[in-house]
């Protein structure tokens, strides 16, 4: 029993930053990069690269919708004929970046809306999937298990890393919680701590309501732009050390 | 004695077109097309990709500025530090849209404001041609002779197409003349060809005071947004073939 | 019985043009100018705002979604709190223009998805409202007669001024038809003249199945971007002559 | 003897923040907002203008190039052509969301590269100065003492704020030290407290060098994005205090 435990790094634009990533680094073993869209510009994405490639950390892309004032969270109307171009122009940029630093994109994970969207809708799932392929059949996708995204996943023969989040709300068909729900954002470290423990050990994830559904995990997702988001990755992190969970970065889990 | 005409293509944005693409593809060899940041968006490229390869022309990228409102015409200060990541970004970005397509980049062009720039700065020059080998050393530089670009390129082992523009004036020293200066820009198509022709067959380009100077000249330049482009490029393309000067895309020039 | 024709204007966007806002002026009344968001920019305005002026247009503000990529078309999920700034920045911005060049905003129309959205949704529709009666209380609002926009208009005591289209198709419940059903555009200008016709006379739009609805019709649009947009604005401009419409830019319709 | 204390709020974009508003708001008299072209986006604007007026704080507009990427501090090239546009829509539409907020746009202080250009440039001075009286007599210009745009507010019955840096250092010609130079920037609140109270008591600059420049002092200028920013900015309210020097926002200088 692994778990790689994951972060969206790189989430800053020209003068702006978001979260810290070095403190959040010792706690992750993948981390996912904005690659322009919705956060990034390529000054920022090569210092992400030099950064987690220190750090010992795998890398991957984090593509999303040309949204930088709404942060790639807005759901924006898309046709499964316009991922591809979405998809490889994001990662081929961060791929080239990494080619330049000597290092490697070995998973992709989408971003925001395009994430919730994909995971929902199967045209776009093909789509987004069959670019993946296509750029690299080595790529993992980042994906929550049951989605639509992990089904074209299966489909492809594309490695699917099943993701969950220990600091997230879900409702009752395993899609995680608005936002803006109650109890949809777990803050306090000791409680997602305690869910990602559950979450790996289990092999399932719990509803707001209570109910426990079986879920494949492979992955754990922590934010980094919280108030106390290193406080809570390193109590994740401890907790899985101390319920005797292993962690692995993606590529080192044997997912393929 | 043998030429190849370039033109920069696919230079829409989102709901706006550039220039007649399709019109002016039967007259060129070799098509640079814009990356996102002065022009271009994923769909307008993968579009552009899929035209250009079906007219038989080779692909190169067209990295600018990330200037739309500008046209990445506007000097912008960068430091050379900056260069490897803003170069590859575009260029990988390109790169993976031809791989979903089937195609290959196979030159790259410094577009507006950054091909000036590091044309004229040994500093910014030598960044930009030491990212253009780390990402793919197969790639060929458009770059003017004698230029610091050209100088980069020899002194890095990257191939250099060495570029004219038939429809622009020049300077005692070379350089392009300022667009707004009389002279600067060459609309009629017979001149054009006339001066193509000359630029060929003489290794020279001419100042706006008539003065001939010695220059390689592997390629020529056509410029897609003037109102008599196609017309232009067509009468450049006759006055080739008539002058017995052959045409060939840039990777088979020979140039390596 | 009068109308005022009225086109979107002034969408390009740094060096893209769209449309031939000069062909298209004599035929109209009044102009909706693209604020910068879909489409616009601070040049483009000021050029469109004196060329609107010289041709004695009366002048309007043509706000719409921060999305140049989908020129505004595409729908964004947005929340009533964030429409007045959304407004208030683009319809100020052309304001300040307009002071610069002695010119004044009469009207506001919203662009694209936002149109769309405001005029189906009462939220929407009475914080755009809101925001336009309190940025200058003699701003004509321009929607469509029956939809949630003119509800609020009425409401707030705000200037509706009811808005058809004879070149684009209707459906059963009177909102326009998706650009993507046959029939939902009119291409051919005698029967966008037959229809502009028809509509101011019969107060009335015809659905794609044939049906005529009572619909209150103040000011036809004519869209700028279609290949014989000049084509279709002067046989609708002939034909209302002919039948004997007066014609008025949109504060003179005496709405008030 | 009496000064403004000055800072440039509301720099967040999106979902990115940039100093802490909140926190420096009790320190300062006058706020300048970002207009959405260097940072600022509708929502930012608005929030920032509520949270100015609560505190009490004069309001006025700080616009910039458009260059969210590079913050508006790299130089573009613009004419003075293009300045007049540039500076009505980003006052303007300021304007109106602060009338929507029930405030009013008192002064115009040009951002980074822009202040910087037409401080050193007449004909550039000349057109934002235009600008700015075109739009309303009443505002205040923000502008070093002895620049362009001084001469310029001089020249158009402007009434001007002479600006002084007490964290920056000075060049001999009385410019701004370039950020990189040693020297530039004061990072240590005591110091910059000591400069602020020079500065105001002897309405003198003093050079990196030493030198003591005699120039008009109306508004030190506070950055908001410092490590140290508020302790700073406490500091020099504290010594200007202790000194006995009076403060009050820009509008109540009586500088008229």
């Amino acid at each position: 029993m692994r778990v790689a435990l994951n972060a969206d790094l790189g989430e800053g634009f020209g003068p702006w930053r978001m979260g810290d990533d070095a403190a959040l680094l010792p706690w992750i073993d993948s981390a996912s990069l904005a690659c322009g869209f919705h956060a990034g510009d390529p000054e920022t994405m090569s210092r992400a690269v030099r950064q987690v490639a220190a750090a010992g950390v795998s890398l991957g892309a984090h593509p999303g919708f040309a949204d930088l004032l709404g942060f790639g969270r807005r759901k924006v109307a898309i046709s499964p004929g316009e991922i591809p171009a979405l998809i490889a122009y994001q990662v081929g940029a961060l791929q080239a970046i990494c080619v330049l630093a000597g290092q490697r994109v070995t998973h992709v994970k989408p971003h925001g809306a395009l994430y919730n969207m994909a995971a929902a809708d199967p045209a776009l799932a093909e789509a987004l999937v069959g670019a993946v392929a296509g750029l690299d059949r080595g790529l993992i996708l980042v994906a929550p298990a049951g989605s639509a995204l992990a089904a074209a996943a299966e489909a492809a023969g594309v490695v699917l890393a099943a993701e969950g989040f220990c600091d997230r709300g879900y409702e009752a068909d395993a899609s995680l919680s608005p936002r803006d729900q109650p109890g949809a954002v777990i803050a306090d470290p000791a409680e997602a701590a305690a869910r990602a423990v559950a979450m790996v050990r289990d092999q399932a994830v719990v509803t707001r309501g209570g109910k426990r559904i079986p879920t494949r995990i492979d992955t754990l997702c922590l934010h980094g732009d919280g108030a106390d988001a290193v406080a809570l990755a390193r109590a994740v992190a401890e907790a899985l050390a101390g319920a005797g969970i292993a962690r692995a970065a993606l590529p080192e889990l044997g997912l393929g």
